[in-house]
């Protein structure tokens, strides 16, 4: 997940071609370089067939600690690191549902991340429909006491996934919602799109004092079954059980690698992605295309003597709560102002299609070689207003100048926290002009003569 | 499942410009009321959604024949009726699938049509790869005895649907060529296109007196890990569980419908689909869209008089044994020299792009006007090379003139046998497109004054 809403806002003319010039020598070099790498795809393929699975606090995380330890020690690193991150150990459990009438059917579906599970032999209500959590908020109680909420609103496709920003709501915040007005459970039809038959899980919050309910994901073929059923006019029974619940807090661990600058090592461009993944899947573009894509970056860039220190974070549990983003900000709390530049790489395995930055306006000499060495991949700028990823937002809290290379999200949300994220769905080509956007970027940032501390003030927080 | 492979081989000169003035006189109207008709969607979407899935044997086998009956009666039919077939009870149970070594990871699989349980704490051996049933059958016992087989051939994806046949005899036949090599269980990539991670199930056949072993399905992007895992060179090992099993036969039955020819009530023009479907989806493409087809087609054509009987078969269970295709062809034995042209629409939910024919050479009347009625469709002549659908095998053996509307075929088997076979996947407009092929073609069969026995012999049976 990141946020990107705003990137396509406004883009603006490109500087381009009065740019070229500026951009420094080893560039097109290391961009080319990148082009033609093919170890982030091999990285993905290891990551996702050797290690699989790996939410926070299971097996899978603790192999994949050890794979990225191992990997960045053979990738030519001047130091790799781990750092400890407690993280909330939830299982997902068995799921079922089954409309009970009008007509019985088996449905497809799993709990959201944080979910409670049912009652050893599940729970049977009415079925009570809502497009959004904001008309289940705005219902009478009355409604929707005793009964299991169905929270049917579609995401819609688009480029730059701002869809997923409108829609996730239902899932965010549905259950919590329900809760509060005595529903027995939310069910919500996938935040996601296509219609591939795959629950699309996904954290849910509870604000302390609210009650946990039992809270689940349908595919989206069987939100349509749920939906048409309603649609009859008849009371529809669903029957739903939950085998999901949380373990104790679990250790696991922020991977670094950096390459050290050669002029200013204490000055940092940082670059991000997330070790973890949902279960469901095997976390291929959700996130292992992009620490490969950071951490083949980076290693191409640092080959290339960068001034400033280049460092890559694998972040542990984005999904379940941003533990690994919270533990790198507060254990390096002394080293913040030393960040030049994040960014993270952490939607998808699409081609970047446009750049935006959030650093200090007067670095003129930065932001024209940027997007110089990004045009030749089919990079447009995009404006002032980034906003890095999920793990950066404790960075984007200090005022840490920020860059998105947002990446092509048309497809992203078919197989987003599903089990259908899989090696297969990342484009070779795209994930290697990912690769190259990421390590001019990189570079670039690390050999600036401009200062890009700091960044602009950001209304939002 | 059907035959079409024969369909593609020779695309004939079409006939069409110099025929179009034969074509007979409701044609045209026939056609272009398929072409706007909607009901054909409507059946399709109440089949998938308010019964859903229908193995043989199943309640929803039940619940759909009721189904049937009720929705043919609202149709306009002269008589529907239904005819008792015993059918093999088979239960899916649950099945499970994990790499062991060297690099542990759960599979997403399913049990194969037929296959039998493993142990209750299931079975764990060695892999041994291969990727043909033919290559298995070819190896020593010595390396398969004790392991569990592998077969990794993949499907390719082609209009005609030719990869199917190419690649299925590893489903059909695989397992008991493994279980005479002494195997455990058996294994295979899904036959099937595309990779989401779906498997495919489908029949597989013991002959009598071989042993039956587990078998079944893993999903195309875990055949791929398994596959990346065996390259590596290291044994691996996988653990299998499966609690599939055979229940007691039971009851089902074909439904059929007919409206009576006002000339030659005793010939027959038989549109056939199945009404069962595998389990594991709504059974939508395969073939609630074929039975929709058919049934709208037969039901609009019926509505201009018909000389000859136009009647339907929706046949019980064609996946797990062609049971019903056996029963009608016993229960109408005397009748079926009176059939004077056979079809079946079951290959999904695509457009008809082709249309062979096996009938009396001397029919230049009917062929002449056939072809004419539906080249307005986009379909091309293909020859006289028809081998009809599945269940149609008991009449093409007794010479039955049969016809083939080929149907596009590149994504059916993306869907084909797995739980993403459901109500979305159908393209209203090729379903409509559907319905005016056979409609027209069935019109044309029970006017044509041209004599359509006998099919000319084939050779292959």
């Amino acid at each position: 997940m990141t946020r990107l809403g705003a990137v396509a806002a406004v883009l603006l003319t490109s500087l381009v071609s009065g740019a070229t010039a500026a951009a420094p020598d080893p560039v097109e070099e290391i961009r080319e370089e990148a082009l033609h790498a093919t170890r982030a795809l091999e990285l993905v393929r290891s990551l996702t067939m050797e290690v699989g699975p790996r939410s926070a606090g299971s097996d899978g995380d603790r192999r994949a600690v050890a794979w990225a330890v191992e990997r960045l020690a053979a990738s030519g690193f001047d130091r790799v690191w781990t750092e400890p991150v407690t993280v909330p150990h939830w299982v997902r459990g068995q799921a079922s549902a089954e409309i009970v009438a009008p007509f019985p059917q088996s449905l497809v579906v799993t709990a959201l991340g944080g979910s409670v599970g049912t009652p050893e032999a599940g729970l049977e209500a009415e079925v009570v429909r809502f497009e959004t959590v904001d008309d289940l908020e705005a219902a009478p109680a009355d409604a929707v006491r005793g009964k299991i909420v169905f929270l049917d609103g579609r995401m819609e496709r688009r480029r730059d996934g701002s869809g997923y920003g409108e829609t996730v709501p239902n899932r965010g915040r549905g259950p919590a919602a329900g809760s509060e007005k005595g529903a027995l459970a939310v069910v919500i039809r996938s935040v996601g799109t296509g219609t591939h038959r795959f629950p699309h899980t996904g954290g849910t919050r509870f604000a302390e004092g609210v009650q946990r309910i039992p809270a689940a994901a349908l595919a989206i073929p069987d939100a349509d079954i749920l939906a048409h059923q309603l649609e009859m006019g008849k009371p529809v029974r669903l029957r739903v059980r939950l085998t999901s619940r949380f373990l104790a807090d679990a250790e696991s661990a922020n991977v670094l690698a950096e390459i050290q600058g050669s002029e200013r090592p204490g000055e940092i461009v940082l670059l991000a992605c997330h070790l973890d993944s949902w279960d469901l899947g095997t976390g291929a573009i959700d996130d292992a295309a992009g620490c490969a894509t950071v951490v083949e970056a980076a290693r191409i860039a640092g080959r290339h003597r960068p001034r400033r220190t280049i460092r890559v974070l694998l972040a542990a549990n984005e999904e379940h709560g941003l533990s690994g983003a919270r533990a790198y900000a507060a254990a390096h709390e002394e080293e913040i102002a030393g960040h030049v530049l994040a960014f993270e790489a952490d939607f998808g395995a699409g081609a970047v299609w446009a750049y935006a930055s959030a650093v200090n306006p007067a670095a003129e000499g930065f932001l024209a070689a940027s997007q110089a060495a990004l045009a030749p991949l089919g990079i447009e700028y995009a404006g002032t207003e980034a906003r890095g990823g999920a793990d950066l937002i404790p960075l984007r809290q200090a005022l840490v100048p920020l860059a998105d290379l947002a990446q092509d999200g048309t497809y992203y949300f078919d197989y987003h926290h599903t089990a259908d994220d899989t090696f297969d769905k990342v484009d070779p080509e795209a994930l290697a002009q990912n690769v190259a956007a990421h390590a001019v970027l990189a570079w670039i940032a690390a050999h600036t003569d401009d200062e890009l501390r700091p960044a602009p003030p950001r209304e939002d927080g």
